[in-house]
Formats: structure tokens, C-alpha cells, sequence
């Protein structure tokens, strides 16, 4: 992917990372970032030699938030917003739920891994909302910074985030638009564990590592739209698919990997199918 | 209940405890003792002399997850389940907007305790999530187990399960079916609380002894009806029935011995009406 | 406000506080407290001068609940309940979604923290509840207290405290009524952070002071509203709002100024426009 300008990005043992590449401004985030990440996470979903995605920042930061450049040109120029950025039209039932910049995060059928290595701020923030699983550098600085700058609760994050840490810890967060750490991001669930500094990406590593190879990446594809999709249905609606894929699973051949592995105490050599 | 083979059940102060009895599996769950824990629920759910249902496993395991036989003959045997599981007709409001095979228990207007001592995989982990209270051993190991085995999140559990623990522990536990154990389930609040061994069995006694003496059983089964009818309720509907139910309580029995036990600082005796 | 007679109330440098002011009874809540509190959130939420409100008890307790008069008028009395309690008609979007009593605390434009410095109990928890923001004592004890009197989950709690703090911890705090400390709601999100006796006034005085100082109320105004809105709306029309209310923001004094102020590094005088 040699044309990528402000991420870089890597596939290893099954993991896509991608690395937001603008270490000498935090990574903040741009147009052109939003246009690479997303070209490479779409590309990442139809190909069979990904299982698992990491984003991470490159340097001390993981995304300090809207480039304030870009923010003072809308400021002084009347209001407009970067044309760069527009929504691509829906291509998945998956993305009709969840339109706006980021719901082909949610549409992609691979778990997505956010590895917060440090300043995560504003859409930067909003961007790793939508990732899968989040772990977090322990000291990482977070902010939602929007009520600081006069802004709203922008790209849905007033819908997501009392689903993900409650009520109270949600309106804390966006009235106040205090700095909190990973430590604290952790006790509210905002993501999964914060690790102490240098251990974050062993960690993340030996997660992506377990994801790509001891669970079928069938299962976790099936998963990951059930869980998306239950927020819209009834409990009735949510059962009724549970019990049709349970079914379809039993021919699958994962299926019959996962549990011939465990009788012959082996590790199970998945094929997503 | 000579004709229980699977479970072992007892009444006593009010107490009705399910012992999952297949010690020798980890009480691996099993068509006939779905059957048979169902029975025993629905007939607990009209008798008078029953205020608290507590759910354990016999041994050291609580349920170990779905009959390893049963699955292997699921799997060489060309997909099809066992007959003996079939959900029954709703017959119940509860039970129909939680239809499959765990309703029953959310339509119980008693409430349920799962006491979880060991070993809580699979199916038996979804078992234990539709009980109304959950308190762990703190050492129990617990996993989702479904891909690892290639199977999905079944049961109605990809619905349950952000709405208990927050979206990012759900599709952690999900999505790596890796072990955990009680305190963790306690810290993610996927139990109410864990126990050091050996405190577990007193710690959950104490909470049924309370709940079958100190609460009105009239308003316990009212209010386990409000919370599973709120998810399917917007706020002014959900209103609408505590301010039915509210008026409701001022005339009844409980109503008054709850005032008259407090002011005469007695404890109270309800009679559930 | 000479003519409060069951608060007090002060507004000092954007702040309102108002305090429960019964102090003999631990604040019990009175149908004349309850008018008294709603007349004066809704002067606040008009008048400029105020940008946080703060609710509070006067002596060591917050509100111990019902006056216990009042309950026993009902109980001997033939179930009616007091008049005076009547809730207004819904004036606002807000309260059409919220109806009942304490809807006009979520339609308030302006942030609403409680400061929990003792007993907290029944319909004083549910008032507390309805706040934005919830710091407590972490001696402070609360309880549900409705089943302990034959009562049910009155007042939309049924509906609030699952979304707030889990279902596994909404069952137990109203199944069992049991007393708990301000360290385990803090644990639980109940509140959203637990203080030292003594602390309490001073970390609540910061967060207000905060919120009227560093923050645009204007973005504060709409966060909420945002928030409150979500629970009824699907992910695409929550973000259709961001991305309205987005788009108003770039042209809003605030957003200059919180964009001005950040480059220029210094404070931000926020007008709410």
C-alpha cells in the first residue's frame, strides 16, 4: 500500500495493523487519514489472510483528535465541513444501522483491536469507540473535548457511549471534557484493560494472536453482527437468528474442527467456513 | 420429586434449592435435566411455600457446559438437535417477549439465585444469566466456550449480555472464549458478587433467608415483571404501569404490615398479598 | 425566595444550590418540597445568571424518603395519594419522552449534579437519580426501600436503573432493599464518584465550578438533550441530530471562542450562544 501518506499498515501471522502516521502532530486526525483507514479496513474484511485488525498510533500518540487546522479553517471559513470526509453511501445491512464515517468498522466481518498507546482525544476517541476491543496504555490521556471547543456530541457517540459505560460515567465525560487516564477508562469499561506502559503491545499482540488462531473466525463474524444488531431488535428477533445460525453451524466446518480439536485436546486449525 | 434423575431439588424456610446432580460430569447439561429444572421452577412458581429458588451444582462444577456426547452426536450425526429441548408454547406475557428455552425463568415471579460453585461454561453460562441474582465462587472458571467449539452466541445470550456487562465485555468474552474467573465475572458485574471458598454457600443463604423473610414476596414479583417489561417499554409506558402498580400496593396487605412493622420496628411478616 | 418554606436556595458565581431543608427528618420529601424544588429548577433553567444547578441536604442527611406521615395517611387513609403531587402537564420534548414527576429535571438545559452528603432513601433515590451528575459521601447509605414497605419500583426506577447501573445490581438493590454505602455505588455507576467525609463539598464545588466556567453551556444544553433522546431513537437518528447540531455549532459564538481559546491558550468565556 505504498500510496498511504498518513497511516502505514502491515499484515503478520493473520493481523492487519494499521498505524495512524502522523506522529509529529499526535496523529491527529485528517481526510486523508479517514479515506486510508477506511480503504484498508474495507480491503482487510474480503481478504482471507487477515483474521484480526489492530489500530494503533504511531510515536507517543494515538490520535490527539481533529486536526486544529482543519478545525480553525471551518471556524474562519463560514461553517463548511472538509469535502474529503463525506459518508460513502451504505453497502451492508450492518452499515443501514449504523450510517456515518465509521459504521464499515462495525460492518467489517473481522474483530477490530484499538491499542491506545496514548492521547486519544475528539474523533479521535469516537474513532476507537468503534473498534471491537480497546486496551489502553495506563497513563494514555483521554478527553471527548467537544464541550471545551463548543461543539456537541458528534458521529453518534451520544448513542454509544451510555450503551458502553452508563448513564452517569457518559455525561460526566461529555459535560465536563476532563482529562481521565487509562486506568480510570478501564474501571468505567470504556476499554477492555489498561497495561501498564511497555506491556500494551505484548498484550494486544497476544490477544490479535488467540483471535486469529484458537477461535473460528466464522464464530466471531457471526457474533460481532448479533451483537450490532441486537441493540435494534427485540429480544424474539435477536433469539430467532441465535437459533437459525446455531443450526447452521452444526454442518459448518468449524464446527466439527472445534469440537474434534477438544476431544483429541489439540489446537483447532479453523478455516472460517 | 422421586422421578428427578438429573437434579436434586429441597424446600426449606421457603427455600426451594436445584442441585444440578451429575457431579461426575461437572454437571454437564443435558436434555433431561432441562426437563427437569424447568418442572421444577414452574411448580415453585405456584406454590405459596416457596418465596426463593436457589440454583447450584452438586461437586465441584456447577454446569460444565453442553453434554460433550451430545454435541459429538450433533456433529456426526448431520446437524440435527435433540428432540427432549423443545421449547414449550408461551404462556405467559414474560415468557413472550422472552420466548426459547430459558423464559420460563424470567416469567417465574419468584426470584432466582444462582449460586455459582465451580465450573460455569457454555450453556450453563447462559443458564446461569437468566437467573435474577448470581453470586461465584471466586475461583469458578467461567467461559462463553461457543467459538472455540465453532458455534455462535446462542440462546438469546448476544442480546443478554452487553445489556448486563457493557458492549466491550461481551464481545471480549465472546469473541476470545477465554476462562475467567469469579472475581472478574464480579468486577465486569456478570455476577452480583464473588466469595472466597467456602463462603459462598452461607453468603447465598443469607441473601435467600432475607429475601424470604425482610421483602414483600407481592412486590418482588411485581418488580422482577417491571425491569424484564422495561427493555420492551419506552419511559412513559414503563411509568404508566409502577403508577398502576402503586396504587395497586396502597390497598394491599403488604402494603400496610410494611408500614405497621416499621413504625412498630418489628420485623415484618408478608403474606405476598 | 422568601417563600420557601421545605428548601433553600442560593446562587453564587453561575451556581444554584438548592438544599433540602428539613433537617429534622432527615429531609423527608413532602409534596410541598416537591414543589419547591421543581419551581426553582425551572426559574434556572430560564435565567441566565445560572449555568449549574446543585441539589443537596441541609444537615447530615440528603432525603431520607417519603415523609413517613405521609405514608401512614395513605395506609390508613384508603390508598389516595397526596394532591399536591400532581405532575404538570409535559411542556417539552424532553418531558413527553420523561412524563411523571421528575421529568423536568431531564428537560432542565442546564447540568443538574446531586451532592449525596447522607441517607438517601426511596423516592429521595429516585429524585437523586434524575440528577446528571451524582457525587456521595462514601459513608452515606442508601437504599431502594420499596419492598421493605410492600411498595413497588415507583416512578419510571424500574425503567432508569437497569440502563444506569446493570440489571444484575437493579435486581438486587430493589429486590432485597439491603442498605449500601456510597463506596458501593460509586463501584456500581450509581453515583459517580464516592468522597471522604468532608470532601464532598469541595470536589462538588470544583465540577460545578468547572461546568460554569470552562465548558460552553450551550454545548452542555444540547449533550443532554442528545443523551436523553438516545434511548428512543435508533443509531440513525441520533446521528442525524449530531450531524445537525454539528453543522449549527461551526456558525455558534461558543465554537469560535472554544477554538479561539485553545490556540491562543487561555481561559474561555463561553456566552451559550
Amino acid at each position: 500500500m505504498s500510496a498511504q501518506e498518513h497511516i502505514k499498515s502491515t499484515t503478520e501471522n493473520g493481523v492487519l495493523t494499521i498505524r495512524l502516521n502522523r506522529p509529529d502532530r499526535l496523529n491527529a486526525w485528517t481526510p486523508k487519514m479517514a479515506v486510508e483507514v477506511e480503504q484498508a479496513v474495507r480491503k482487510a474484511g474480503d481478504d482471507d489472510a487477515v483474521r484480526v485488525i489492530v489500530i494503533t498510533g504511531e510515536g507517543r500518540g494515538f490520535c490527539a483528535g481533529a486536526d486544529m487546522q482543519g478545525l480553525q479553517g471551518i471556524q474562519s471559513g463560514g461553517g463548511q465541513e472538509p469535502e474529503a470526509e463525506a459518508a460513502p453511501a451504505p453497502s451492508d445491512e450492518i452499515e443501514k444501522l449504523y450510517p456515518g464515517r465509521f459504521g464499515y468498522l462495525y460492518a467489517c466481518p473481522k474483530p477490530i483491536i484499538a491499542a491506545i498507546n496514548g492521547p486519544c482525544a475528539g474523533i479521535g476517541l469516537i474513532f476507537a469507540l468503534y473498534a471491537d476491543l480497546r486496551f489502553a496504555n495506563e497513563d494514555a490521556k483521554f478527553t471527548t473535548a467537544f464541550a471545551q471547543r463548543g461543539l456537541i456530541a458528534e458521529h453518534g457517540i451520544a448513542w454509544l457511549l451510555p450503551r458502553l459505560i452508563g448513564e452517569a460515567n457518559a455525561l460526566d465525560l461529555l459535560f465536563t471534557a476532563r482529562k481521565f487516564d487509562g486506568r480510570e477508562a478501564a474501571q468505567m469499561g470504556l476499554v477492555n484493560a489498561a497495561l501498564p506502559a511497555g506491556d500494551l503491545k505484548a498484550h494486544v499482540d497476544g490477544v490479535a494472536q488467540h483471535l486469529s488462531t484458537q477461535v473460528s473466525p466464522r464464530s466471531v463474524a457471526i457474533m460481532k453482527r448479533q451483537i450490532r444488531e441486537s441493540y435494534f431488535q427485540d429480544f424474539a428477533a435477536s433469539l430467532e437468528i441465535a437459533d437459525e445460525e446455531m443450526k447452521n453451524s452444526f454442518s459448518a466446518f468449524d464446527f466439527k474442527e472445534g469440537v474434534a480439536s477438544f476431544v483429541e485436546k489439540r489446537a483447532p486449525a479453523f478455516q472460517g467456513r
